[in-house]
């Protein structure tokens, strides 16, 4: 058997420290195949760019190594990896580290998760890593041999194949890290706060800023789990049915 | 009790067909408060607006119809309409009625279920329109008697308070609707096919154009139902936490 080959992408864009910080740590666990947005594309959720067309730059190609920038977003790049650029179906798709949790809600709205979820639709194994530090001087390290540890027990675990996970790590020290829980996505939301303001014509304009309100005391959730310095993986299924639902749905008379 | 309040948006834009005609359509079971948003938002998944200000035009104001348009997303409109518009808690948000499916994994993109997915979010109950007929003159008629159907028993139903549907309706005449059924999410994809294309200057370029495979034979899928001509409806769930794939995660030794 070859090596696996591993496809790497993130929503921060090419650039980030979190993205050459995975490929790193992962470097020697595979060929590497590197499609990642040019440009930040935090908070896109899973747009598709439908309207415009997509662009491929290649920055290095050898046997072991690949690396392309893709002008869309991080759904784009893995589709557009998969069709274009890897050179046979990759292994895994790890997706990150991004600069900032996407652990409870936030899975809905990352970019880092929608490329893993994207992977996952194709029937790739995938795992979106996010460090809960939003910025530019993060500190990746502490949490690299629980990456490499994450993602060699996911290749080398035949009952995790095509499933997606989501891992987030607490910015701590390392000898912090308490280890690894799996995890239930905590009930929480965003109590959005627009920002009023008037432009220099004197019309209004509104930034978003919301505050996050987790609002789940349960010791099963990645929220928990982080707040006890431990490293959450919560799987994630792409069959949003919420089955418990039907049967509610089933009971009522539409009177058509 | 005073009437209920009726927040509509879209992801077409506050201009398209589907939106006007589900604006007429539910018009006298409540006030109605429309924010759309100004331009199409198809494909734009879960994406939020976060590194440029939005803005809010107001087209129409009174104290039962209230209608304007936002710069951003479908996830925005519903923020934004919350948090600067409503002049009480929504009783419900409709989004859509979208031209074209949202069904089975097309709700992973779909703009139109990312404003009902957002709404629930809050604790708000909130429904997806969206009608198998991409084309702006589609015709939207046949639905009005099941959307009203379902908005009036859903707004009547404690159970399914804070609850999140995925209305998807074949696109046929009246007489041919058979009914409502309730589903599951079928399991489906996108086989991805780029499009590559050189420009004048000889760069290749990409065009998405998948194509969407249903891989489910399964009778209680919104895919079945909607090709034998009923009306679909999925509960969405906000919890991505896919909790079978928590058993086999926990009996793995990460050997860290």
């Amino acid at each position: 058997m070859g090596k696996p080959l591993i496809l790497i992408t993130n929503d921060d864009g090419f650039n980030a420290p979190g993205i050459k910080n995975l490929t790193e740590f992962v470097r020697d666990l595979g060929d590497i195949c590197i499609v990642a947005p040019e440009r930040p594309q935090s908070a896109m959720g899973h747009a598709v760019t439908i309207s415009s067309p997509l662009r491929l730059k290649k920055l290095t190609e050898s046997e072991s190594f690949t690396e392309y920038t893709c002008s869309g977003t991080p759904a784009d790049a893995v589709k557009l990896a998969l069709d274009k650029v890897v050179p046979r179906r990759p292994d895994i798709i790890l997706s990150g580290i991004n600069h900032g949790a996407n652990s409870s809600v936030n899975v809905i709205y990352s970019g880092t998760m929608s490329a893993a979820i994207e992977g996952s639709m194709s029937g790739i194994t995938a795992i979106g890593f996010s460090l809960l530090n939003f910025s530019h001087d993060a500190n990746f390290l502490p949490a690299r041999k629980y990456i490499r540890s994450i993602v060699l027990s996911t290749l080398n675990s035949v009952e995790l194949s095509g499933k997606c996970l989501n891992v987030n790590i607490p910015d701590v020290r390392e000898d912090e890290i308490r280890g690894i829980k799996i995890c239930r996505q905590a009930k929480a939301n965003w109590e959005e706060e627009f920002d009023e303001r008037l432009d220099p014509h004197n019309n209004k304009y509104y930034w978003l800023k919301g505050v996050f309100k987790n609002k789940d005391n349960g010791k099963d959730t990645d929220e928990y789990a982080l707040s006890q310095n431990y490293i959450s993986i919560v799987p994630i299924t792409i069959d949003f049915t919420e089955h418990s639902t039907k049967e509610i749905l089933n009971t009522i008379n539409f009177n058509v």
